[in-house]
C-alpha cells in the first residue's frame, strides 16, 4: 500500500486529498508556492514544501514536482485536477521515477486528450460521437464542403483544447470563414497546435457526464452520471447527480456507455465521459477527463463511495472494493462553487481577504474548502474558493435545503457567486429540473439581485466580529 | 400547513429547528434570556424575543412561552429536548390555547414519563419489560422481599426521573436498605416526588433506542436504532446508527417492538423507545422519550429522512411521507457530543470564549453548532455546545474518517471532549464494535491523553488568528 503521499495542487482539492489520505493512514505532503504559504492545504497536510516564488509555474513544473516527491520520500503524488493532472509527460515521468501517479497511463492520458484520437476510439468502441470531421480539418474550403454535409450550426473546436477554450460556433458559411483562423489562432496560444476539427454544433444541449472507477484487474463500474449543464462560457457553476433530466432507462444507459467508453482504451482509475444529451433526448460522446473532477463529491453524496480513496486504492494495485450491483443511487445532490467573483460586474475576479467565514451545517450539507477567516485569496489562481454539496432525499426537498445551506454560509470581506446561485434556485426552469447549456445566457435576469441577507443578522455578524476583535 | 412557528429552546437544538422551518418556509421564531442574548439561535432565526433575565426559568415557564407564541402571531411550538419537552401541562396549555404542539399529546406524555404506568403499557403490549416491582414500592421491606425473588443486583429508580438522576444499583441488602431512602430523597428533591420503584439490574447491557415516527392517521413507522452505550454517569457521549452490535434480524426485531409500543399507547409524532439488551442478547424496554432526541442525527444520516420536518408534517396533520417499505438503512454513522468540558478533569465544564472555531468539512461529516468564533459559552446551561456527526459506507471506514473529522474540528479558547473521543476510537474494543454502557467506567485510561494536535497546526491557527486581528 501507498506510504506517503504527495498532492501536486492547491486550493480545496489538496485539502480534499489529504482528507483522504488522513483516512487512509497515509502521510501527505503538501507544496506550495509563495503565494500560498497560507494556504489552508499548508496547514492541514502531515508535511509542507515550498516550491519557490513562481506563482504561475511552481504547480506545472514536471521534474520539479516529481524530485520533490522523491526528496521527502513519497511513492505516490496525486495531481488533484488542472495543473499537472492531465499531462501525459507527468505521468510518464513518475512511472519512469517509480513514483505511483494516481490517474490512468500516460499512453491513455494522451490519447483521450486528443479529442481527434478520443473521438476515433469510440467510433470503434461503438459509443455515439457528435457528426464532424474524420480528423483534423486541413484547410478552411474542407471546413466549408463539410459543414454542407452535416448542416450549421457547426463547432470548431482545438483538438488539444480543454476547460472551455479554443470553441467557437459557427452558424452559417460566412461565420464558418471568420473563425476558422480565430480558432486556430486560440488553439496556438492557448495548446501550443493549429490543429482543429468540425463537429455539428447539437441544440439544446443537456452536459451529461458519467462517474467511472477502473482497476489493474479488468474491473470498470460506473458511479451514475451528473448534469453539469448549469454553465456559464463552457466553466461549469452548478452540478447535480444524478440528472434530474433522464429516466432510468437513459441512467443505465449513459452508465453503460461510459463503462463501454473507458473499457475501450484500456483505462485505468478514476474517469469521467462527458456527454451531449440533445433536444430528442440522443447521447453525443464529448470528451473524456481523466482525472478527479471538480465535481466529483455529489457522485459521493448520492453513492457513498469515497472517490478519492478509491483512486489511491486503485493506484496501489487493490482491486475495486465494489461491484456494479454493490453501487446504489440514493436521493439528489448539488454541487455550488461558491467563486470569489461578482456575478453582478460580468463575474469579474473578487480576490481579498475573507474578513468572516462561517461554514454552513444541519442535515445534507458537505462543504469542501480552502478558506478561513483571515485568509487571503490570492489572485494568481483560480477564483473557486470552496465547494458546498448538499444532498436531500427528493429534489423537491433539495431545493429548499439547498436554499437554506446558501444562507447559512457566510462570506465577508469579498464578493461570491452565493447570491447568483440563490436566483438560480428560485428559478422556475431549474426548479422543475429542465434546463440546458444555454441557461446561464437565456437568464441575465439572475445578476439582478439586490443584497437578500437579511440587515438583521448582518448587524449581528459585525456585533459578533467586533467582540471577537475585542478579545484578541 | 403550519406558517409560524415558535422554538422553545436554545443552543443546537435550536438551530437544527430553524434550519427545518426555512427548508419548510416557515417562518421561524426564537426566544432567549439575557444570557443568550448572543445565541446562534437568535441570529439564525427569522424573528426572536427576549424571555427576560432569568437564565433557568427562562425556557421553563409553560404560560409565558405559550403567551409569546400566541402574541407573535406562532401556529406552533416545537419544544426541542430537555427544557419543557416532557412536560405534559405544557402540550395540554398549547392544546387549549390552539398552538400545535409539536409532539404527542398530552396524557401519552404523562403516561411515559410515569415509569411504572409506562411499564405496565409495555406489559400489556407484549413488550418485554424488565422485570422489577409491579408498580411502586410501598416500603423497604417489600423492596428486600421482592429482590430476593427476581435476585441481586438490582436497580432502585424514581418514578418521575430521568437523565440518569434518581437511580442507583444495590448489589446485596444491606445496599439496597440503604440506598432506599437516599434514592426517595433524591426524587423528591429532583422530580418532586417521594415514588421509586425496582428493576432487575442488566448485567454488561448494551443501550439500544429505536426512533419511531407516528402520524394521526394511524401509520406507525421506525427509523432503526441507535446504540447509545458509550454514557458517562447516564449521560450519553457518543452515538452510533445503526448498531454495530445487532444483527439484521435483531435490527429488525427491535424496529418491530418499538412500533408495537408506540401503537400501544396511541403515540403521535417522533419518539424514541429505548432498550437495555443483555449479555444474553435479550432485550428489554427501559423507557420512552416524548420528543427529539439529541442523537437523532445519526438516523437521519442512514435513512436520508429528515426527522425534524417529518414531525412539523406530523404536527400539521399529515400523514407520513414514507411507508415501512420505504425507509431503508445505508452505512454507519456516528455523533460525538462535544461538550465544553475538561475530561481530564473530571469532566469539569469549562465555559468560557471561543476565541477560534474551524468547522470541519470534506466527505460524509455534518456539524450541528451552536458556536462560533468570538461566542461565549454561558455558563448558565448545558456543557454540550455542537455536534459532529460523521457517516461512511461501512464500520471499517467510518472509524478513521471520524478521527480524521474530530482532527479537522477546532475549537479554541475552552476544553473540550474532542481529545477524548479521539481516545474513544483508538480503543480496541470500541474498533471491534463491541462496547457496553460500563464502557467509559472500564477505560479510565481514555483520560490519559497527552495533548494530540501538532505544534505546527496550532502555530499556523495562532498566525492566523492575529492576522485575522490586524486587518479588524
Amino acid at each position: 500500500m501507498i506510504k506517503k503521499l504527495l498532492i501536486a495542487n492547491r486550493g480545496e482539492i489538496a485539502v480534499r486529498i489529504i482528507r483522504a489520505c488522513a483516512e487512509m493512514g497515509i502521510t501527505s505532503v503538501a507544496v506550495y508556492t509563495d503565494a500560498d504559504r497560507h494556504g489552508l492545504h499548508v496547514k492541514k497536510a502531515d508535511e509542507s514544501y515550498s516550491i519557490g516564488p513562481d506563482s504561475l509555474s511552481g504547480y506545472l513544473n514536471v521534474h520539479r514536482m516529481v524530485n520533490m516527491a522523491r526528496t521527502a520520500g513519497c511513492d505516490a503524488i496525486h495531481p488533484g485536477y488542472g495543473f499537472l493532472s492531465e499531462n501525459p509527460e507527468f505521468a510518464r515521468v513518475c512511472a519512469d521515477r517509480g513514483i505511483q501517479f494516481v490517474g490512468p497511463d500516460s499512453k491513455v492520458i494522451s490519447r483521450m486528450g486528443d479529442k481527434v484520437a478520443a473521438r476515433e476510439a469510440m467510433i470503434e468502441a461503438g459509443v455515439p460521437v457528435i457528426p464532424g470531421s474524420e480528423g483534423n480539418l486541413s484547410d478552411v474550403e474542407e471546413a466549408v464542403s463539410l459543414a454542407r454535409d452535416i448542416g450549421y450550426p457547426v463547432m470548431l473546436k482545438a483538438t488539444n483544447g480543454g476547460g472551455g477554450r479554443g470553441i467557437r460556433r459557427c452558424d452559417d458559411e460566412a461565420s464558418l470563414r471568420r473563425n476558422y483562423d480565430r480558432v486556430r489562432s486560440e488553439a496556438t496560444k492557448a495548446f501550443g497546435s493549429t490543429e482543429i476539427f468540425m463537429e455539428k454544433a447539437i441544440v439544446n444541449p443537456r452536459h451529461i457526464e458519467a462517474q467511472i472507477l477502473a482497476d489493474r484487474h479488468g474491473n470498470v463500474i460506473h458511479l451514475y452520471e451528473r448534469d453539469c449543464s448549469i454553465q456559464r462560457r463552457h466553466q461549469k457553476l452548478v452540478e447535480i447527480a444524478p440528472s434530474p433530466q433522464l429516466s432510468p432507462e437513459q441512467r443505465e444507459y449513459v452508465g453503460e456507455l461510459a463503462v463501454r467508453a473507458a473499457r475501450a482504451v484500456g483505462y485505468e482509475n478514476a474517469g469521467t465521459v462527458e456527454f451531449l444529451m440533445d433536444a430528442d433526448d440522443s447521447f453525443y460522446f464529448m470528451e473524456m477527463n481523466t482525472r478527479l473532477q471538480v465535481e466529483h463529491p455529489v457522485t459521493e453524496m448520492i453513492t457513498g463511495v469515497d472517490i478519492v480513496q478509491e483512486q489511491i486504492r486503485i493506484a496501489a494495485g487493490e482491486p475495486l472494493r465494489y461491484s456494479q450491483d454493490q453501487i446504489s443511487c440514493r436521493g439528489f445532490a448539488i454541487e455550488f462553487r461558491v467563486n470569489a467573483e461578482d456575478p453582478k460586474n460580468d463575474f469579474l475576479p473578487s480576490f481579498g481577504r475573507i474578513t468572516r467565514y462561517f461554514a454552513p451545517g444541519g442535515p445534507g450539507v458537505r462543504t469542501d474548502g480552502a478558506i478561513y477567516t483571515g485568509y487571503h485569496i490570492p489572485p494568481h489562481y483560480d477564483s473557486m474558493c470552496a465547494k458546498l454539496i448538499v444532498w436531500a432525499l427528493d429534489w423537491e426537498s433539495l431545493i429548499p435545503r439547498a436554499r437554506r445551506a446558501l444562507n447559512d454560509m457566510g462570506v465577508y470581506g469579498v464578493k461570491t457567486t452565493i447570491p447568483y446561485h440563490l436566483e438560480i434556485l428560485d428559478s422556475e426552469a431549474f426548479r422543475k429540473g429542465s434546463f440546458d447549456t444555454g441557461y446561464v445566457d437565456a437568464h441575465p435576469e439572475l445578476t439582478q439581485y439586490s443584497v437578500r441577507r437579511p440587515t438583521r443578522e448582518l448587524a449581528a455578524v459585525i456585533a459578533a466580529a467586533i467582540s471577537a476583535h475585542k478579545g484578541l
